[in-house]
């Protein structure tokens, strides 16, 4: 039995004369990237440099559209209706997907960023509207979000590939859900434990609860930083320890699960 | 003998919670329509009610792409580089080719806004970069241009099929070019003068020159305009006097020329 | 006993190429005006045509920041610091101080906008900031807030002047506090008894409730609308009704309370 | 006699999560920084911690007014007006001057960047708005503008300070104007001959044209640069043997010339 699993990455997160990640070194690491589509970073010369890395690199290129927040790189939440959800999705999907045509390439999936990613994993009318945005404009592509969110439930009733999102370096809650980042022990600090933790996940479907007992997750692609002191070299390591444990690494989802 | 021609009209020109143009009630005279994209105006919401507003009016939907000067309109020449040329243009073709795509439209052709535009008609550089990015993402689309432009050129140097507009309500020169706007003569101001033109130039490619010779011009599609007090009495008028004359009215330039 | 009262109108929310309100006609009607500072609505040069436009009027002249959010109008909440709300208003309370000496004018009151403005009613921490910014700035002005919210008691903790601000067209708690716009009763649909209110608010100090019984409210400033088809004739009505009744119209607080 | 001379580097280019510059490392080498204003770069958070660290350092604040162009980071030619430079300087200004005010700070000068910098040393037009927009809010801000400069020149009309900036890396024509930088000549390219180009133009008031003759030029402020491999090695030499050579540093402009 082969294990698969993709290893994603946010890119083209510059803007203009600012640079910002590691995005050529990360890139040998990672199955896929999600791509900023202008709203909260990247612009078009960014964006096209990124495409063009990632189809050097032969990586899955994603769609990452964010919140009209450059100020505040989308991290912050905004009271965005459903249909603002929508629209904002259509044209920061057609953007990319321009872009990536231009190259001679073509986009594989799509996932949202920062505070919009956020708000679609609870908010069902917001995961609604994106799923509706990638079904309507480009049904094949694969909506990544997080793992048992709304965002992924509502891109599965609608028929649409997805992809649940892991994270190496945060707690889970006996429900699934990730530990709040306000609470003290929301983050896996040893990149030890983070690797078995993913390891874990992708090989066996859970992970340890910080109330005690296990709970089923399902691991389709793990994110992984491009920035900070040591993002590069966990991407690096735990690139290594998947392989070395005979995980199949790709953004195809075509392995057993 | 059949004549054609094209009657465009800029549109989608509001933004968040502002409204310009009169784009209802022009959308019955035309037959093409030219939506702004975000960049000099228009937002995502914007895009598509106005796109939805063109498909249920049957009318040609066109890409009209801005330089990032929201608060200039697009009118501010900028120096910008052909490389950055394309990489607007290659962005927000895509971001209203999806928005058409999720309201179950398609583009039909694309027309660069203001100082862009402007830009385009004499700097064989950035009017090779807009003709390429249209060529490079979606080749089957019309590329608008002022007559006898160094944009038409670009594009019929790539093989794009072409659309030469012409003004009613700007004078010509003896080489073909308009009246520059700084002088006195610059405009058609009385609206008989101005029918005539049309008129002349559509099934004659004749114009009559500020210097008093005729001088010969293509014209495929007449630029209508959405705002002002006499727009809309001028477009109706226009729309009319083509029809009574005889002109096919498409968008299309399948007619005889 | 002379009672009085300031009537104000948000200003200057034309932006670019775009033009909002009816600034000039509802000049006649106020006493102060809140002017956006391009965050939410307004530009530079707008700035400049308002404050000039206030001046020739002699109606005083307020800071009106919002949050960074021209598509949305400032009006969607956003989840912002205390820290960043403080540095947006410095800024903008900044710019127009400048726009008004460069006329030869100055600056009285800061009302913040829209979210903003809901925001600071009942967020304590945002509240604060916003208020410390005034103070830090120019302690002279009077901030603008909801009547018995948490912005004016954070500038009255402060030592700032403040006015609290009540409304014509909206129903009152029990508690003091508006009625949520999604109630259905949250509105006063009647001119006749939108007037009503605003002169026992004026002289009695107090509202009717929709629970029934009165409630003590300070109402120091009216808020006018300058958009919607009939908020031009209630500002007129009201602004007679005021006169009438031997209501002082001044901005400068000084009547009798 | 002693000389002096003011050295001056732009800082707060900065922009939310994107960090430009070494502002830390360059402050103790510098006597004045002219920080960004939100245009170009900077936001109202970066702005604040600017002043603050420029405070510390005990050196002088002035403002760094930008086109708005935030992609194009302020360094594209636009065709603004002079009403509109001066309503973006306006604003600005005022923007800065509130942080500055908050910090307990005051500014010192004004100096435009990039493209509004280079435009206003040749068009008499812009510069005497810019110019205009400082008299008619600070008039005793020092105006800073490239040496014999149309810049300079309107605000010594207007009977404003100016400081007469020159530069260590850029070779100068025979005319005193800055060799143009598509020229194969245009920069300095040795550390030795940069210093020894600033000294001499210090001292002597003179500078060694491309063409052979020396011309005379009047240095009140050097510019140096923040970014780059060598830029801050540079700033450290010069900053050394300026004072080596018994040259006075400060931004009061009040040693002899």
């Amino acid at each position: 039995m082969t294990y698969s699993v993709d290893l994603n990455c946010d890119m083209g997160e510059s803007f203009g004369a600012w640079t910002l990640g590691q995005d050529a070194a990360v890139l040998p690491f990672v199955t896929s990237v999600n791509i900023a589509c202008g709203f909260h970073a990247g612009d078009p010369g960014v964006m096209r440099q990124t495409v063009r890395a990632a189809l050097s690199h032969h990586v899955a290129i994603g769609v990452h559209p964010g919140l009209p927040d450059l100020v505040g790189f989308g991290r912050r939440d905004m009271a965005i209706s459903p249909e603002e959800a929508f629209d904002m999705v259509v044209y920061q999907l057609g953007a990319l997907g321009a872009v990536a045509r231009a190259e001679g390439g073509r986009l594989h999936h799509l996932k949202p960023h920062g505070a919009l990613y956020n708000m679609a994993a609870t908010n069902a009318a917001l995961a609604q509207a994106i799923a509706e945005a990638v079904h309507r404009v480009q049904p094949e592509l694969v909506l990544y979000g997080l793992a048992g969110s709304e965002l992924t439930k509502a891109g599965e009733r609608l028929g649409l590939k997805t992809a649940h999102e892991v994270f190496a370096d945060r707690t889970y809650q006996a429900n699934g859900t990730l530990t709040p980042r306000r609470q003290p022990d929301a983050m896996v600090t040893s990149a030890d434990a983070a690797l078995a933790q993913v390891l874990r996940m992708v090989r066996e479907g859970k992970v340890r609860s910080q109330q005690g007992p296990d709970v089923a997750i399902r691991a389709d692609t793990v994110c992984l930083h491009g920035d900070g002191p040591h993002a590069l070299e966990f991407a690096q390591r735990l690139h290594g320890a998947l392989r070395e444990a005979g995980v199949r690494l790709a953004a195809d989802f075509s392995g057993a699960r």
